[in-house]
């Protein structure tokens, strides 16, 4: 008997606690009779602890963090970034939408076969955009980048999919697309996800090509409010800077070239309703830093930031809530989200950069991490 | 007026509900009166769908596998792949832990004295591990890899931390081992964590050496449950394997040579606790197969896996319940935990390598991203 | 007294011989009265042996391949590859020319600042375009490629430079477009090269954008040939090829997934006065293999070489003799160089790869690295 | 007819000279009658300037460095970061020698056994050992590095070759070793080089393991020699460096973080016989800079340097000569050639750091590039 025979979560809960002789009553919940749910063999809802970090000041608005997470010392730690960011003046945010992309793989055979594809598809924009829009209304074809590798040709189709994240619509798109194709080309799809998207991993490519989202933010801090809020010195703050994200991260071989984007991002992800499998491409980017005299520079950019408005778990009535603490509605843009994410990873990096020069690291989450909220 | 200035959630709530004009009653929850909880500024607590995906044979022993996610087609991916592991004889995993690392780096301002710190540091394995050992009863010193660049003497000390995840344990005993090598060569620590741990950012680092748990899964499907269950053949799959995942990933330049390894983790981490922002470690490793006749071998490798059975979210109630479903207690070692991930890591890849090669990877999103559970 | 004080490189060699107590007559070569060396302290001449592999049919022309080389084995290995590969009808070889590139990196203080001189670039074509001509007859401005972090603005520019390798050419026209910039847009330019040309180093940029000439070459070796010239298998090259090539270049974090580019564009390089220090671009790439019944499609693709037939080290003699070898003179285009080196380094993917799967690596190193030639 | 069928390089040209209608005089060489060529075809020599750099300081020895250059401005530009250095006391360099490897990949079919297989290998080291010593007395077994993916496991083992780069020496030990786990453990071997060597490629695997021997170098140049020798501040090399080195490689997804190591690694391996597609190994590597009041700390490290002292090219006539001018014979340690080389290399990456400050690189090109030498 299997669990997809069960009609309920009610029923599957049953069902494993009698066989694991286990008490699942802290999975209820009222996600259960929520029809937006898409999950299936459905037997109750996890619950995450929400925070909120801020107030932070991100290109004049005021906003408030949404941040789901189980680490003690998060939550105060962008809040207290978010304090020195306010007091100068707020964080500049600035984002581009690169569009989303599906990367199919084609078996061109040989190579002058795949030279040739990758003219055929610049020449019939037309007809790639127009199978494109009739999978959904919602979606803009944008363009292709091909690479033909021996038998092989890798094509990353990109997308305008309005205020959605827009995987499952790009997948859709791109099956379209690649059916045009095998059909006016006689060349066969070997698989609509070819990894040149590159989906929730972490790539150079969507670093040097961005993906999704790309968010830059910026903050001038100044050393009164570096000595007041953070107690450092805009020196150290930088020294720490150049030995841990430049000389370090290359230490490592590492794509992140930042203090800890990913404990930010995925506490906003889970908290909105994101996919949180993308926290894979999200911690890649790099923070940089100056002494402009004793004041600090700071600044971080991802290149590679999927998020939505709309879709996955953004319907769900506590996401929901998330979102609008920081003002966000399904008819908000990404990109104004992208800004609110690139501020508060910001006031994540100036805090815990300021934090390793007063070495409190340890402390704050020893004391965090056991005190109550 | 700050958010931490209330001394309750409720109250939190009722501030930016009066700031916003929103109703924010979806975030109420039981975690408000949880001591276990560690979130400053608490507001609440957000619900994520959980799902259970399986059974799944691991290592002779059935388990279930709890998934939260919003992904519709996630949980019966998942399910199918495990279902078609289960009937080839489940799948065998095995583990390795690396131990958990702390990197914190070290100004020797010349060359010669960094080299010295490195024999230093061989020569007083004893005095390092009390140090260690004297912050906590549940921490072991294991060792320690030594990098010289320039001015700075970059150090990877490795811990058992026992059934914990142990970033935290690791900080603060580092803390302590930097203060001891301060005190004995008078070499000043920049920074305890300086990125050659390399925490929470994907790295070469990390997948050539391993952190945490290391991980291996692998099955064998015959051509008959290939059929049946995949509705796929064994030279399919693996030819998409070779474009996908090999050729692809290249093309990328990605540390990510596999299909979806994201998703699994991401669904399993925010399921039982575990640190969300450690996706984008768990997204690096390589899938494997083999055609062995019309057989398909096919494996996984993670090798930088962070995970815990106590500590962070695990003792939060939902969390405890998906840990349960997997028969898994604070007593349960995480090399367990690692062999059921594993393993689900692994149906998740076959059976999204099978359903691109049949082409219903956009039906499947498109059907099951509608349906109720 | 310095070695610039002397007027003749036998005066040097006379100083140094003195000094060190040495006999320095094997430098003494007929280049020292040559007016094209471009050589500071010129002190003679360093012989390399060089040895022609080959006949190999590139694109239906039959080739001699020049290779400078110390390595015994290697010209044996790239003709045996040749004979087989011109037996099977050739290697099919395609180019495409990139331009080359110069990387400028600009202080832009702040990010909207970066993304303004990201727009000032696009609009500002017909200009930029005229400060490059305006240095050289020979370079064509292509285009430019912006990336905005923090302070910082990296552009990276193309050109065609014609026959020419062009980075000195290409440094010139990219100070004028500096300049240009400086005076226009007041943004200061802190370096004309600043990492993101990407010159002489291995690079994730170069691999995915391509620069230079991208080459790729293909052939298909019937069983018959696979047997009688290389006494190999086609599915024993392609297992070893999954698991070398593939398999093992992840497992060490490579950007060459190739078996050994870098002997074959070296030996080609040192022999027609190419710039040695571009080996370290010409390594990256990949090689495929498919099984066809029993037969072995292989290929190979460079996306990254930097080669001209017209300056640097082309207009020596030996040097010049070298290009006249393959058919190749300074109005020969570089592309049907490339032709050749693609040719030339599938010749040797398929030999070496090959002679792994019979296990005569080691004995045929040791029996011509010990025998005459 | 084929190029083999000819018994002498001279038979060789006038085929070729017949043929194409050329003139290959300028090929021929003493070499010819030089029984340490191995190079099969030999045809002649091609000749390559040799330009003499330094002198330069290094670890309080004056070396002159040899390179083989067409490239204009390279020796000038090292000459003059000699000089500085020199005048600032000289360059420190220490040097490591991990050993030289080769990385075999086996069939271990499961993972299971792949498991075994390295515990078999940590547990036979004296039979490994010997297995080696009997393919050459010059030749030590020092350790291995295993891997296990899927269906296979690779394994690094590390070699000390004596004053040989080793690279046919530590084939023709593995070949043996590989024999002997094929009889002892049924385990059968794909290849003898897996590409977990990893040689002649660039990988983080060398870069963060170290390979041959690594090298830092590093010096002090005060104020003074600064403005004296480069015209330059520090503050601006400082600047240079941060943007180019660190923020513009990370960029370029590079594992160069440097401004150009290649340069002169390829000069000097030419110029000794050394295995010029080394080149791509020993462009990786970073540069660190650090201003001290007025004064400029800078160091390289360079990881993965192959070099020898005896074997390959390092015995014919003008490559003995070059290593002469360093003071070496083949009975000097590679340890020392591999200070010489670390110095050089930092006086390199001093001199294009300060040129790129003054604005100097394409006119120092553009000059010298074009006058006698």
């Amino acid at each position: 008997m299997s669990l997809r025979d069960f009609l309920s979560p009610e029923e599957r809960r049953k069902f494993l606690e009698t066989e694991k002789k286990i008490d699942l009553s802290s999975l209820k919940s009222d996600l259960e009779k929520n029809s937006s749910v898409h999950c299936e063999n459905l037997i109750g809802a996890v619950s995450v602890p929400l925070g909120i970090a801020g107030p932070l000041t991100v290109n004049k608005t005021k906003i408030y963090i949404p941040l789901a997470t189980t680490e003690g010392a998060l939550v105060a730690s962008v809040s207290r970034g978010a304090k020195a960011i306010s007091q100068s003046g707020g964080a500049k945010v600035k984002t581009f939408y690169h569009g989303q992309t599906r990367g199919p793989v084609f078996l061109t055979h040989e190579i002058e076969k795949g030279l040739l594809m990758k003219s055929w598809i610049e020449s019939n924009n037309p007809a790639i955009k127009k199978a494109a829009s009739d999978t959904s209304k919602h979606i803009v074809y944008l363009g292709a980048k091909v690479k033909t590798i021996g038998q092989y040709t890798f094509v990353r189709f990109s997308f305008d999919t309005k205020n959605a994240m827009g995987m499952n619509m790009v997948t859709i798109a791109t099956e379209a697309i690649a059916r045009l194709i095998e059909t006016k080309t006689k060349i066969p799809c070997i698989a609509v996800a070819g990894n040149f998207d590159i989906d929730k991993k972490p790539s150079w490519l969507n670093v040097i090509e961005g993906r999704g989202y790309e968010v830059w933010a910026e903050a001038v801090i100044s050393k009164k409010i570096l000595n007041e809020v953070l107690h450092a010195h805009a020196s150290d703050i930088y020294k720490t800077w150049v030995a841990k994200c430049m000389v370090g991260s290359f230490a490592s071989g590492s794509l992140g070239f930042n203090a800890h984007f990913a404990n930010i991002t995925a506490g906003i992800f889970i908290a909105t309703g994101q996919d949180p499998a993308h926290v894979s491409e999200s911690s890649m980017g790099i923070t940089t830093c100056e002494e402009r005299k004793d004041d600090l520079f700071v600044s971080i950019n991802i290149p590679s930031l999927q998020i939505g408005t709309v879709g996955g778990g953004t319907v769900l009535p506590s996401q929901k809530n998330s979102f609008e603490i920081m003002g966000i509605t399904p008819k908000t843009s990404p990109s104004f989200f992208a800004e609110c994410i690139g501020g508060a990873v910001l006031a994540g990096e100036l805090s815990l950069l300021a934090s390793l020069t007063t070495r409190t690291l340890g402390s704050a989450h020893e004391e965090l991490g056991r005190k109550k909220k």
